[in-house]
């Protein structure tokens, strides 16, 4: 019953910073995240583009997980690099350098195999693209996308046209109140619902995830570590676990997406514990499953 | 078996400005907004002081929810007052002005009526204090505490004295790790449970609360609320339904202390829906139950 995922995003590059190391042009990017949490659930399809840097050392970590490379284009020119730095707590990143390279003329071209997806993931890109790749796949189950403020300050108007598509959005809260225009968050919400997505997810980093559906609203926190070495990718591995769960039971409804939401919140925690997809690339099955177990113990009381 | 609660704490007047309105001294403090909420469950006797400007009218409110007042005393001088202004997503808040009048030489004395309570809350005020109320009570089966930075900053070793004979600390965040002097909020917790209390609630304002305890965490989100008018008193009122509730129970364990972490959740997501105790104080019954129920919908996701 398992259907397929598609993800259009990024690959690169990254280099970060945090207060227990630093890594350097490790393996990252939105796709990346996305695809490597999303394939302990379903095939995962990848529309991306890298450059001729690009090693088969790094697609190594896409081998290992099965997922379908026909939508990765090699262009010539370097892979996308992002440089960042974190705070003591980790609540604050600067970035250092961000070099598009290859990725500041990226197209997404959908290949015929792609067509048929039924679960999609619109990375953080130009709404305008975002809204291309829509028209290129024949008729999902499910969309979700990310976006974030450089787009909403820039290019809003793209992004109202592409979001009258899109089924979830997936953003953290202060986009959520930017794009709203409104300081609370409910109200905030319920506005951004009525561009077309019928269904919100905002991110709150170490605070965990809010889902929005109709006039129902779903809490869930992050899981408590003992040890974050660095939070880079952490919203679009939370993305391909739940996006990833959704394809997996193939069924949309309100407790599926809460399901979704606890496996996403699972892969996010494991992806913080180590830098890059390190630690998600190196998951086993029953690790999944006893943090899950982990977040019920967490989050349980009685009924009255 | 419901069985009894003391709290020392501030009576004060607070003049409050948010971005939906002001209120001008009006009843407010740390025991005020704590037996007010307290009162729904439990018998409730209250430890402070007021000025000759202490009204009837503002007594009515307290004789309204049946607290004990034999330990408020009436001294010459002015009730204390505090002014402050919230920024326009309630996050930031900014003190105008502190006149702590009467509250200046507070020293807490327990009428022999409330020796024997069994649910003792020490309110934020001098730990030497603090230490001081608890010498004067017989045998309480638990002892809840708040603090704040300035006493961590200024009288830390005092602090710690206290905290020797604490079974419950409730703080917030920032003050977790400023206590710990670990940014890590797990390893932070770890550390201020290994200086006396066994049980550490943290309170993360607009995100919930985690309680840790032993190896165990328990997160309760706060709840989503399209209308929060004014946040001031939701930390005391939280304590309040938390420790009311345990009282009623009376048991000890971790399933009553989750139950009353999530009425402490539900009293305090009523008091920030209008300004002062005048939502929490005007309650029914079947208010705090009906939005119990409406948590367990917020957070529930079926098991794996």
């Amino acid at each position: 019953m398992t259907a397929s995922v598609l993800v259009v995003g990024s690959v690169a590059f990254d280099s970060v910073k945090t207060p227990f190391g630093e890594a350097n042009e490790i393996l990252g990017g939105s796709a990346t995240h996305f695809s490597v949490a999303a394939s302990y659930f379903a095939p995962v399809r990848l529309v991306g583009v890298v450059g001729t840097d690009f090693s088969d050392a790094h697609l190594q970590t896409f081998h290992k997980h099965k997922i379908d490379l026909d939508g990765l284009t090699f262009a010539n020119g370097r892979t996308f690099r992002w440089a960042g730095e974190y705070s003591f707590d980790l609540n604050d990143r600067r970035t250092l350098d961000t070099q598009l390279n290859v990725f500041q003329n990226f197209i997404p071209v959908i290949p015929d195999s792609y067509r048929s997806s039924e679960y999609v993931f619109l990375g953080n890109i130009d709404p305008d693209l975002q809204l291309n790749v829509l028209q290129q796949i024949k008729r999902p189950r499910l969309v979700a996308c990310d976006t974030m403020n450089f787009w909403i300050e820039g290019k809003v108007d793209s992004l109202k046209r592409t979001l009258a598509h899109v089924d979830i959005l997936i953003i953290n809260d202060s986009e959520t109140r930017e794009l709203a225009g409104v300081p609370n968050l409910v109200k905030a919400a319920n506005k951004i619902m009525g561009m077309g997505p019928k269904t919100l997810i905002v991110k709150r980093g170490e605070y965990g995830v809010l889902m929005f559906h109709g006039s129902s609203i779903f809490a869930a926190p992050a899981f408590p570590l003992e040890d974050v070495y660095d939070p880079t990718g952490a919203g679009d591995t939370f993305a391909g676990g739940f996006i990833g769960a959704l394809a997996h039971a193939d069924e949309i409804n309100e407790r599926t997406f809460r399901r979704g939401i606890i496996f996403g919140s699972v892969m996010a925690s494991f992806n913080v514990e180590r830098f890059g997809v390190e630690r998600v690339s190196d998951l086993k099955r029953n690790e999944i499953d006893a943090r899950f177990r982990q977040f019920k113990a967490l989050t349980h009381f009685e009924e009255l």
